[in-house]
């Protein structure tokens, strides 16, 4: 298996380098995953593998922070007995991927209160019309991205203050721990953009150099795309479970799910062809990426002459081979048996970020005046 | 001089008992100020004098909380080293007027973290239409009440999202200490009303009744009108320092002022005329509320002989009378030798403060489920 590629490589593969100031020795990698159930192998391959890459090929130097962002899963209602098991199950399967306590932060994010102090200042700088131009603003109210979302009265004004404003949180969740790379999908960028418009709005009514100008990691794996409906990336929300293959499904649903995944009935050999061919092509990518490759092309030929059954039970058992160690980590880390270990863990998280968070929120407030 | 009323009796007259379920030792009274200058005789005969009077006559197990608002100051651009000299000053000022912090928390909002976490975790409660709706929205951004602010483009736009949001940071500021009584002035009932709505829908959507519903206790002393326009509010933010009178202003200062302050040339006995006669009409006002009346054609009628000069002086007597052991508590207060005294004070308020906000933020977090 391929190592990830070094984290200098996707600076200049993926990131703006004219707005990277940070020398290696100040590298602070930051990224958030929602806990909203067990990730699934688009949340995997698009971002939570990369984070693992990072932490086996960036400098000793470098801050690695990432966060179960669960202020953010409020936004939309949850139910407080669930959403508490979900993040216990969240950082098991960030330990079970591989990021190793001791090297990175990792930390749930209402435990540590400088996030929401920050979000609060810079909600005093944020301009109202450049958060109601974001896509997923408008997409959640279910307005079309060519709308102003005030001006359709009914959906902006029955929506909750914490849907329109979360891209400010997020940006606080990002500039208090000084980052300079967010690896994130391509989805989140214009996120990123409005996270250094306002880090520099702040800069400049404050006259100080103090809030850090992130760029932007984008993951090669850009989309994996729903088993049951290519056309769709695959998601936690789907209704259809069989759409989405969660790390730490059994080899069995891993075989049922891929065999029921929807393709087509082209005759003749399997071709990569997104266009005409969807839900073939999908398969090949999962199978190109879970093999971290990018050459697409050469991976269809090289199971063309499968029958769809045979090359549908290739994929899942790719699957299942990168996946195993995975799953049985997790089984281990979430054992009844070693939830001291998981609090110790989530302990400590909070308290590292919470060192590197006030240190910002204190120069922050410095500034100020508060 | 007149005892304050009775904290019961504030709230028969002023309350909606109705909605009040507090028991008389549940009783928590909270209320805040900004820290942008000096509060001049409005502030205080409209809000700083009933702080004093709810202090020296509620019941000993009542909690009350006198909060320094900073994160609400910043939603307007501050100088910070002068804001930081303004929080000083405040809390000398409270302190003057005799608010004892033995018996009261006095504190600045942005030391205790769970303002704004609460406050984030309101958003996601706090519908955007209805913050659409208030009154200070519209009149911050120069819409009329009658208009859809979301409506006027331009307007909203350039706004910053904090002058939008900051009715749910203030929510958070009154629900954060179990509050059951505010007092505050008409400006801010529609405020308080937000604040009940979003108390209700929090308690619903999590099926617990964790978050009190406060009730308004209001002044007796609505408006203090400015001394060169006698239409408007006296403000801190109006051009003409003359205008307003400062708690810490000198007797000769208060006497220039009511010398200059505009009233009318109708001749002969001085009358109590609030629509042809605003400017004596405002004098008057002032005079009786110094002296804790509201029977204004009485104070009226006991000075409809004097010139208008003469009486403008009176009523520079009673201020400076009024004001001269604010003042001299003030000079003793502020002094550079007592300044670690006042350090005391404010790290002792921010413990109280946080002591009382962090068991409600834990409930709720309980609740939410993070």
């Amino acid at each position: 298996m391929k190592r990830a590629t070094r984290l200098h490589d996707s600076i200049r593969r993926g990131g703006q380098p004219q707005a990277c100031r940070a020398a290696p020795s100040n590298i602070s990698v930051f990224s958030g995953i929602q806990p909203t159930g067990i990730p699934h192998l688009g949340n995997y391959l698009g971002a939570l593998r990369q984070w693992v890459g990072i932490q086996d090929n960036s400098p000793k130097s470098a801050r690695l922070t990432f966060c179960i962002v669960d202020l953010h899963a409020i936004t939309q209602p949850q139910e407080a007995e669930q959403l508490r098991k979900r993040k216990t199950e969240l950082l098991a399967t960030l330990l079970a991927i591989g990021l190793d306590p001791r090297r990175c932060t990792i930390f749930e994010q209402s435990r540590v209160p400088a996030h929401s102090e920050l979000m609060w200042i810079l909600s005093c700088v944020a301009p109202m019309g450049r958060l109601n131009r974001m896509t997923q603003w408008k997409s959640k109210l279910g307005v079309s991205s060519d709308q102003d979302a005030f001006q359709e009265k009914s959906a902006a004004a029955g929506s909750k203050l914490g849907l329109f404003s979360y891209p400010v949180l997020q940006a606080a969740d990002i500039l208090i721990h000084r980052t300079t790379h967010v690896p994130v999908g391509e989805d989140q960028a214009q996120h990123l953009e409005l996270t250094r418009e306002i880090a520099s709005s702040f800069n400049k009514t404050f006259k100080k150099d103090i809030l850090k100008l992130p760029i932007t990691l984008l993951s090669p794996a850009k989309r994996v795309m729903s088993l049951k409906d290519p056309a769709q990336k695959m998601s936690k929300s789907a209704a259809d479970p069989a759409s989405r293959i969660l790390l730490t499904d059994s080899p069995k649903a891993v075989h049922d799910k891929l065999r029921k995944a929807v393709t087509d009935s082209i005759p003749g050999p399997l071709t990569y062809d997104m266009q005409k061919r969807p839900g073939v092509s999908n398969l090949i990518e999962i199978l190109a990426h879970i093999q971290r490759r990018q050459d697409f092309d050469n991976v269809a030929k090289e199971v063309s002459e499968l029958s769809l059954k045979a090359f549908k039970d290739h994929v899942a058992d790719a699957i299942n081979e990168h996946l195993e160690p995975v799953r049985d980590e997790y089984e281990k880390i979430i054992a009844e048996s070693n939830r001291e270990v998981l609090r110790f863990v989530a302990n400590e998280g909070e308290r590292k970020a919470r060192e590197s968070a006030e240190k910002t929120l204190a120069e922050v407030k410095e500034a100020v005046g508060i």
